[in-house]
């Protein structure tokens, strides 16, 4: 019998699948190159090419066997060690092979990371505004996602309604800075901060509370932004990276839990989630793209580009009397809507051929998105049309 | 707080990885040449040159985005057009693009397939013997396997079991073949009679019964045994494919589901599996390798080896004394052990440096298996091995 659970979800489409969707049908019509379209965080930019030579040069001289044997289920051990070590030198936590579980990007690395450290019934932390497909990340587990509130001046955290919030239901406490879909970053005081209240309610509570810390955006950082490694501020704590922005390898599936050396069970956390992933089918990301990615790690597409967009869309937003926050890092930036209805909003901006994502799934109404990870001649040519719209619909001259 | 389920399963490990892991060991201290591993089912040939070059091609030319990009949730759209037609024109199923679900391997193929035509509770049906990985497959969907007990003598299906077993709470009935661990490929008076009782017992209950067909051993195929495509018999039919074996990648996570045109909503049953991915981490198969597969549909490994090596053991083990059904596929043969204790069986065989596997978690108690996806010239080797461990352990002469 057909699952009505999972059938009941294809009513409840994508509002971003949507967008992007219009976006292509409407690039038929007019060119693509005439739709601005801000919907989907695609990266733009180039795999770097030691990559693609490092999968070619294993096609062509390594072992069949050893190039596309089984992985064991935590990973290649080779893959691991290098990332433990990257990640030793780098952020100073004394990781270990033991400590890294390869994944199919930070979507696998969360299926792991939820079902290690909750059981179903537990809730799940996560701060608006935030990637709305944490929804079935963790409602498919079993736990419960519950959404603190934006603070919307800064998209740091709202420390009170966190507290309150942070009951003893709470098993885990998911985070992601750089952030989609603000781009904001948070700052050691706020990493300290969040720390501290949960040290404090651990011992409270007299159980663990673990920080699940997606981390798809670490490498993309922007001028004036501060380095933190969400990790180092918080023992019971698990970093899941993916390499789809980094080295621009979204469709090739792979990324890491990085599981803190001063967490509870740490000898044991990458081997319970081998056992997680019996159950829900995953075998390792593919073998050749470990191999090949374990030779980038010191690597990153050029990124330049994205800080490029951001700022000549900061300067223009602000410019235009937009409440907008300044991104910190990501291809994304979070403006307040012209009118409180956000999903109105960017149905009037559609009409100028200006594809932006209202933010009320997201956790934060009234907002929108814009992805920004386009080309910049593009983002450029998108000013002026901007402007156009917010002249003609929202100044009464 | 760290899931005390998957905790206590770390205390109950496989036999199989147990005796790969003295295997290995062993073979530190007398030389792994000398160790007669028979107990992993790891492909032992190399991969096609022609997958190798595609990669290699497409690193060299492809544009990155196309290349490395995002594939949409449920895979790239040339390659699932491709295994459309191909099992079109093999099979003679009306497969369209629509009805195929690229998955990461058959591990993969199964986690979506029983979740989209099971919910929490039901009951799936498998028949002895069968591969223990079932057990959580099945198990952790919320679903509850249930084994069939094995017809020793042929290994086909026990009807009367089967009958007696497929009750209202059956959902699904998950078939392997041909068969791990016993080799045995389903006739097609097998396959007729399994549709028929499958087809009354959905008319007597008022709901639909799902056959997951699992089929990584569909190529391996051996003189004399019939090809037999099991989605062709029944209507709601879910075929699990893996290219592990007949393309030697197992590492690379590639494989897919074929919806059967005829099933119950077979239209949408894809974009169910696209929902279920959602929650499970799971986001479809590296998307270079999907890319190169999909040009080597009609092309296998050399497997002329598994064949070779079976007809050698075959004949061994029935001068030895074994009762054995000849397999018709796969890389395995499952004899009956020389005494009621398999296990006690396989230590005694282990102090030879036969390492073989009891079957007591294949469902079928008093048999053991062999993997003989290994070089020919070691499976001559423990033949005269096998002879003396059988003539000094069990022969009172």
């Amino acid at each position: 019998m057909i699952n009505q659970f999972y059938k009941d979800m294809l009513s409840g489409r994508s509002v971003i699948r949507e967008l992007s969707e219009y976006a292509t049908e409407r690039g038929k019509e007019i060119g693509y190159e005439n739709v601005f379209d801000f919907s989907l965080g695609n990266p733009s930019v180039s795999a770097p090419d030691a990559y693609n030579k490092e999968i070619i040069r294993l096609h062509e001289t390594a072992d069949s066997m050893s190039l596309h044997g089984y992985s064991p289920s935590p990973g290649n051990p080779e893959a691991r060690a290098a990332i433990a070590a990257s990640l030793k030198k780098r952020f100073g936590l004394d990781y270990e092979t033991k400590h890294i579980f390869m994944a199919t990007g930070a979507a696998g690395a969360i299926a792991h990371a939820v079902r290690a450290v909750t059981k179903p019934g537990d809730e799940v932390l996560t701060f608006a505004p935030f990637f709305p497909e944490y929804g079935p990340y963790i409602n498919h587990t079993g736990a419960k996602l519950k959404v603190v509130p934006p603070d919307t001046e800064s998209f740091q955290i709202d420390f009170g309604a966190f507290e309150s919030m942070l009951t003893e239901n709470v098993a885990a406490v998911l985070i992601n800075t750089p952030n989609n879909p603000s781009g904001a970053v948070y700052s050691s005081d706020t990493m300290k901060k969040l720390a501290q209240i949960m040290y404090d309610k651990q011992k409270e509570y007299g159980h663990s509370i673990f920080l699940i810390s997606d981390e798809p955006y670490r490498e993309i950082l922007f001028a004036g932004a501060e380095r933190v490694y969400p990790s180092a501020f918080y023992d019971n704590s698990l970093s899941c990276y993916s390499f789809s922005k980094s080295l621009s390898l979204p469709g090739e599936r792979i990324g890491y839990v990085a599981v803190n050396p001063a967490a509870e069970d740490a000898d044991i956390l990458v081997i319970i989630m081998t056992q997680i992933s019996r159950g829900i089918g995953h075998n390792c990301p593919a073998s050749s793209v470990q191999q090949a990615v374990m030779k980038c790690l010191d690597l990153t597409a050029d990124m330049s580009v994205y800080e490029t967009n951001m700022n000549i869309l900061y300067d223009a937003l602000v410019r235009l009397g937009f409440k907008v926050v300044k991104p910190g890092g990501t291809f994304y930036i979070f403006p307040k809507a012209l009118e409180d209805d956000a999903s109105a909003f960017c149905m009037k901006a559609r009409d100028y051929d200006l594809i932006l994502v209202p933010a009320d799934n997201f956790g934060c109404p009234g907002y929108f998105r814009m992805a920004y990870c386009i080309d910049t001649e593009k983002v450029r040519r998108s000013v002026p049309v901007f402007e156009r719209f917010v002249k003609e619909q929202y100044t009464n001259a």
